[in-house]
């Protein structure tokens, strides 16, 4: 029997581990690292570093492994995830095989909360045999960032939504919230947005050393979001980033 | 000058606490605690107790002081509240005063994270002179209920809206998304909703000893939360839950 931890290690500050991460990393036989080759934004060596930190158990083993590359040309965007899943699982199959004997905890530490637009779950979904599973929340970008700025993430008993770019680039800004959180925008979305009475707060890299924020009116502030989000991106070599937009409620109020 | 150090706690696990929040809580040179009186669900105890375990500086004053209550028979909501929160920062306000002589660093426990349904920053806000505020995130009880079920958060790109019981049961299902986590609902208003084609998941005292969760098709699911609700609330004397409702998405497919 495997027993799966999918353990959350927050957003790149080191200090955002729980207690509970510790101790879990703490209690698996095998420690897996995905590396995707040269590209920096894997950060393989972050989870390497936070390893050499916190993990003092000499029976836990850290082993890494390649992440096969996803197939870009596939024009069906589901269906080329799907594929990369099951290739990722795969992988994970073989390692664990070679690396246990049928039986052991395994752990994997997920950027943020493995429940948060992360696909860790997914995968794990799909191992044969199926392999017990827990998972130990972290903080997340979401968190990150509204700690950055200060900043309650809801208004007063309202609702908030959160987002993906994409959706917001194509549908504009949805019913039911006056506060929305943009993730996975790779486009900088929000300059679909009518900037009238909106009011951003965007982070880049929100926990790590080289956190970026910027916050106000989306009108000011959204050139110079797209600026300084394109010469961090040059100066890191990727970007990682997440905002959230609050407009006026329907009570003509910001709050 | 005084700095203010908002920990998030997370959600009554003593290992939800991050190292940061451990680090900032030895920062401080005054820990406050809030005392609801005989009211359980204060959670002074558990804020007692991390301190006992992850104060280690000898400097960080432990304080505890009696939280003033809200006028429940205040007609307009907004507006108690709005009374409350002042007469809170004045509490804090005095306390600062008579416990630091003009400046220093003053840390609350806060319940889950600072940012998320949490009237700290807001009460923060109102004290005179303004502190300098710093937010230390904290797991919130919506992660602690998808780790406690093992489930992503959203469906693959797709948004989530986070609202209240309130909402829900007044409004009805929100428009633009198809999952939703619903939050300080003291009413189960899930009752409210059509349970054809949903899913709930929920959880009561995620992350504590005394964590309840269930989950299924929200047609038979429902009526065995209330019963379990009801017995846990008369047990423990009080009760905090939180659940994810999702249902099929307009393809027809839940993910």
């Amino acid at each position: 029997m495997i027993e799966l931890l999918l353990v959350g290690i927050g957003t790149g500050n080191p200090e955002h581990l729980t207690l509970q991460a510790i101790r879990a990393l703490n209690s698996a036989d095998l420690i897996l690292i995905p590396r995707k080759g040269a590209d920096k934004a894997d950060l393989a060596d972050l989870r390497r570093s936070i390893c050499t930190e916190v993990v003092t158990n000499p029976a836990a083993r850290i082993v890494e492994f390649d992440l096969p590359r996803r197939d870009q040309s596939n024009p069906d965007y589901r269906g080329g995830v799907d594929d990369w899943h099951d290739a990722i699982a795969d992988v994970w199959s073989n390692t664990i095989r070679s690396e246990l004997s049928g039986s052991g905890t395994v752990a994997f530490l997920v950027w943020g909360d493995p429940t948060l637009y992360d696909s860790t779950l997914r995968i794990a979904s799909r191992l044969n045999p199926a392999p017990s599973v827990r998972v130990i929340p972290g903080i997340t970008s979401i968190q990150a960032l509204t700690a950055s700025h200060a900043i309650p993430l809801n208004e007063i008993g309202a609702p908030f939504l959160v987002t993906t770019g994409r959706r917001l680039r194509d549908a504009g800004w949805p019913a039911g919230a006056d506060t929305l959180v943009v993730m996975l925008d790779g486009d900088c979305a929000f300059q679909h947005v009518d900037p009238a009475d909106v009011t951003i707060w965007w982070g880049a890299y929100v926990g790590m050393p080289q956190q970026i924020t910027l916050a106000g009116p989306l009108a000011e502030t959204g050139p110079r979001i797209l600026k300084a989000r394109a010469e961090a991106r040059e100066n890191n070599g990727w970007i990682m980033d997440v905002y959230l937009l609050r407009r006026k409620s329907a009570d003509g109020e910001q709050r």
